[in-house]
């Protein structure tokens, strides 16, 4: 089953569900609520109309948690010449770090300053509450896969020992542009994982790859903070990020971003001027994303 | 003005005003609620009854956002063999990891495995929805102050060069009693912060000893991620703490915390066994808190 979240034309958004090849309309505001839904349905009621267009969202738009692992392609591992880890390094985003699979993304500042970098990523959504919940648990509670880019503002992100000033700009997470259940798409069979920038393939793995996979992230996780359905972890980059390339390589203003998992989906995103550039500082009750 | 959340008895919570030495019931739910209401009232209206008493809660209970600041005060700087950083050092929790000012603090595991460590803590509380402000901007958009406790789990803390999973231990987080606002206190006074445990005082700090302090922590942070009404900062801790002593010192079952800041208020907490002792992995629907 494929699940998939678009803006709907009055402002709100709406989650869709996959079914004969054809999208059906849910009353869900996002893939999240309708995975917080004790009656979800697993397909559309008999007298479903095909969905109306509309804008891509990403695949949930307000996780309560999204926890993050880095370090965990031992190929990316490699790259950085670190060891294996005994724990996952976790960090965490915000909701408001998300963006849909197919928006423009403004660097936040100067191209030559923020030093703009990829990170391929598959990312797991959660279908059930988990609380220290071990591994098989927590495989059983995987709603499904969807495709993120980790897109990092390196110069932020080494300003200090902890990482979440670089990772957490808003709207830099694209996530997208559906949701995969596992009975479609397993990582665990070795799912090629890829990130082209202008056509050339800068990163490439395998979800095999993984020293923690999807359910033993979710496992450790759980084991100090409640999992809920709709809340997102993103596992991990495989090898060729930007800044391990010899000379460093960085995005810039114009540059288009595909970033695809096989069997799950495609993300493509250009990389846009800097908001700095044509916004002021501004203290306002309006929200623009 | 005063401010305080109290679980109410109905199963949901809700924020009370202070007033002439009297607490008034509002309609939000939470203090986070009453600050994003466009019409909040800055004192209860004249019919007003005094609020029935109710069970405490933390100050928010929902925030979308808690960034923390860590390596923030010069002392506690200087006791880790640290030079003062040029940027604030920020990571996240979550508001699950928040708890009642007055609650139990549950060790997340054998007190001689997870070395659970105190840091009183100043926080902040967002009034207005801040983006990429100015610290003039951020000072004014500052709803009050109120008390923090950061307890950490330093085995965990440790385990990896992100300090996430040792800093959101859910229900670890004591937050009130009450929001105090900028007329009643302001920081930059030079505030008495202090941490005792089972009565010995640990901690001693003052809040005019900070690198960064409150509206330039709101102005750096709005520069990447949005802040709103009902967010919230936590500010860092003084010197003093167990991890920092020689030998190191942690906390144990029965040992009762006070978190204090002159002027805003004060935490008792006390250290309870395990729950992995008493309650087996589970996944479910239910929550706990």
């Amino acid at each position: 089953m494929r699940l998939r979240t678009v803006l709907s034309g009055d402002g709100g958004s709406r989650a869709d569900i996959r079914h004969d090849g054809q999208w059906y309309a849910t009353t869900a505001a996002d893939v999240g609520a309708l995975l917080r839904d004790p009656a979800r349905p697993s397909q559309p009621p008999p007298d479903a109309r095909p969905a109306p267009p509309g804008r891509a969202a990403p695949v949930v738009t307000a996780p309560s948690k999204i926890v993050c692992c880095g370090h965990n392609y031992r190929a990316h591992i490699a790259e950085l010449g670190h060891r294996t880890p005994e724990f996952p390094t976790l960090f965490a985003k915000f909701a408001d770090t998300l963006t849909a699979w197919d928006a423009d993304i403004a660097l936040p500042g100067p191209a030559e300053e923020v030093l703009f970098d990829w990170e391929a990523e598959l990312a797991v959504v959660v279908g059930a509450t988990l609380r220290r919940a071990d591994p098989g648990t927590a495989q059983a509670a995987i709603a499904g896969y969807t495709v993120a880019n980790d897109f990092s503002v390196r110069s932020w992100q080494r300003r200090t020992p902890q990482w979440l000033q670089g990772k957490a700009f808003d709207a830099t997470t694209p996530l997208g542009p559906e949701l995969v259940t596992p009975d479609e798409a397993d990582p665990r069979d070795g799912l090629r994982i890829t990130c082209r920038v202008n056509g050339d393939e800068e990163q490439v793995g395998r979800t095999d790859d993984l020293v923690f996979d999807p359910a033993t992230l979710l496992s450790y996780i759980s084991a100090f903070t409640v999992l809920r359905p709709g809340d997102l972890v993103l596992t991990g980059t495989p090898g060729g990020v930007g800044i391990a390339a010899d000379p460093p390589r960085y995005l810039r203003p114009g540059d288009v971003v595909e970033t695809e998992i096989e069997g799950i989906g495609l993300l493509r995103n250009r990389i846009a001027h800097s908001p700095t550039e044509i916004e002021p500082a501004s203290r306002d009750g309006k929200e623009t994303r």
